[in-house]
């Protein structure tokens, strides 16, 4: 017997008959003899119907009464779960973020997870109970509603794991794991059976659509295992994410590129010509991250005359709040020569935990690119990945061609 | 300066527009100095269409795991009505009934208020926000969502008025106030300026939609000042629902009849030959209690043989419930001649406080019914009411009939 969390996102619970199939999942799993925790998203489209609607009062509604707006989504569902598994003659509990008590920091609309009461529902689940968790949201420690942001369902998922120490956090999805890099962009992409936490890390950060980042960061700090597997079928095992050590043992000759990943969801921000004095970095980032906007790549380069030039990547939906703070906040104290938006831009990586150890990557990368005719903006690189920025409008070509130029196609 | 409780119902927010309307009307009373607190329903049509939702999955769904899809009706409501407000430059914070803590026991779909804890409110007021209160909803002693039944919403508004001691609860709906009768059944219908708690109560037990009978009842035992209002108008003062003894002292001469109450969404259960000893009403009533479902009118009259027959009236979507429940559980030990129901019958009842003193009235409407040649099925009297059962196909008949009878269409 096993404690198993699973995890089904918006296409999962799209409709009466898509829930009823996760009912019978859930059946199967039960009769295994296997505790159960479902979590589950809103119906796919619910969420920005919701937002619609706030949308029609104001265009910037109050994030606090956003959040008791749009966390409606996931309490339909988890009604409406319980009510499919009943059907079934299972018993099942549906529990809202405050109702578990999911605590959780009071930024609503990207709030974090501080703490969760696992005793309720470990108690429902031990009288035999499938409990139904709503996920993307908690409350704060005043019981205002909190939601935890676009993805936060998988975060939900991963965070009831740790706290009820779950053997497996399952997250279906619409697809039937992780590839090598998006099927639609490269028809060749191949499912990996396995991936590292530290791979995973950073192919959702780059982009990679099956898991939000925060997500593999709490499984990684919890350790909590994570498969991810499609709803859509019973087949496959889907992808198990590993930690690195596990997986080394297994195959010695494991490949050292594990995927490409793109994102053209970031908008770039350069401030050229600012004095290159101690701390000019924070200067410049320190009104962003008050604003708590979310910062990706940083970059410093030395410029002309004892000055230097700073570009940092944000979301393009934030590209304008960033600037409009360097302008007027930041400006006044820096002097600098230009300061520019540009969200035309992609950012495509090559991710591997092998390429740590192989210098040649970066290089194989850059000439591929640059035999195609494709600028680099901007580079940014860790121990197990490459990262480029580059015009938006190469970007699909560019992730054709690594992935074709690393032999990904072939396990 | 007073603190005045305001209840919306679904077409006073039915889209963006209403609320944006409804916005104005609270930012002109706050501008008066008032304290406000809105109470607000689901939009018109949003309830139907999550009990739609869960009857995709069952069409007898669980109580509990309804009630949690249901009440996100209000809950989205909360939210735009607060972001309205704030659109207007008013400070407004919304309350779930779990986050206001409205306790209710956990009858879910029908549950009754236990208590209400009004501080985090009255801090609110005091710090100038307007409250906006999710109606029809609470949670149980556990923390389980409940919701108080159709037309909860205000009750919810009285119960917030009665623990806020607030100075008056005015509901607002799409009718401008309380009628002689339904203008649509007759249009010289006149709007009553003021009407007694007591004449309230039967009106809307009758049937009358205004108000619903609970809300009526507990603003009556908190001495709550209830006034009903249109919200598609700024104009006219509606009808003020005042304590007997306030409306005698202004006018010594009032009319004895203040209006005709209709219902069809009654039917009837008669058993027929049971043998007349004591405790046989407790038989046959005790059971249909303790499956929850209301009675609203008992008759017991003397049979042939020592018998006695017995008539009850329930909700026409529970008869056949309670005809099951006396056939198998009543019948074995009552052994009963007949047993039947009908739900193609109306009630029609005259309500006026004048009336307890004036023993003309009951024959007047016997009298007046008898001239149309419609047949009375059952008589039920109180200090401030007649009532009589009739076919359902002569309702609007009687209806007309008694309103010119008792010359309602004039002051």
């Amino acid at each position: 017997m096993a404690l198993i969390v699973q995890k089904y996102g918006g296409t999962s619970v799209a409709n009466a008959e898509r829930i009823r199939s996760l009912a019978s999942r859930v059946g199967r799993f039960k009769k295994m003899g296997h505790q159960i925790v479902v979590v589950v998203s809103a119906m796919s489209g619910e969420t920005n119907r919701l937002i619609g609607l706030a949308k029609e009062i104001t265009l910037d509604p109050d994030p606090r009464e956003l959040d008791v707006i749009v966390s409606t989504g996931e309490q339909v569902t988890i009604g409406m779960t319980c009510l499919a598994l009943q059907e079934l003659g299972l018993k099942a509990k549906s529990y809202t973020g405050s109702q578990v008590r999911i605590l959780t920091n009071d930024s609503h609309g990207k709030a974090r997870i501080i703490d969760i009461d696992g005793q309720n529902m470990q108690k429902d689940l031990d009288d035999g109970y499938v409990v139904v968790v709503a996920g993307f949201q908690g409350c704060d420690a005043n019981g205002n509603i909190t939601t935890l942001g676009r993805g936060g369902s998988d975060i939900t998922g991963v965070a009831l794991a740790a706290a009820l120490k779950a053997d497996e956090c399952q997250i279906y999805t619409d697809v039937d794991g992780v590839y090598t890099t998006d099927p639609r962009v490269v028809p060749e992409a191949r499912r990996l059976e396995k991936i590292t936490f530290e791979e995973m890390l950073e192919l959702a950060s780059q982009g990679s659509k099956v898991l939000q980042t925060r997500s593999v960061e709490f499984a990684g700090k919890y350790k909590v295992k994570l498969r991810v597997l499609s709803s859509f079928t019973d087949e496959g095992e889907g992808t198990l994410i590993t930690f690195e050590e596990d997986s080394k043992d297994e195959n010695m000759e494991e490949p050292l590129i594990s995927g490409i990943a793109f994102n053209r969801d970031e908008a770039k921000v350069t401030v050229l010509g600012v004095p290159d004095t101690p701390g000019i970095a924070y200067q410049i980032l320190g009104p962003i991250a008050d604003a708590n906007i979310d910062v990706d790549m940083i970059i410093q380069n030395q410029g002309a005359d004892d000055t230097t030039d700073f570009t940092f990547t944000v979301h393009k939906n934030e590209m304008d709040k960033a600037l409009d703070i360097i302008r007027k906040q930041v400006q006044p104290n820096i002097h600098a020569r230009e300061i520019s938006g540009d969200d035309n831009i992609a950012k495509v990586s090559v991710v591997g935990v092998g390429m740590r150890s192989h210098v040649g990557i970066a290089s194989q990368m850059f000439r591929t690119l640059s035999e195609e005719g494709i600028n680099i903006q901007m580079i940014s690189t860790s121990e197990i990945k490459v990262a480029v920025v580059i015009d938006e409008k190469y970007m699909e070509l560019a992730v054709r061609v690594l992935h074709k130029a690393f032999e990904l196609e072939t396990a």
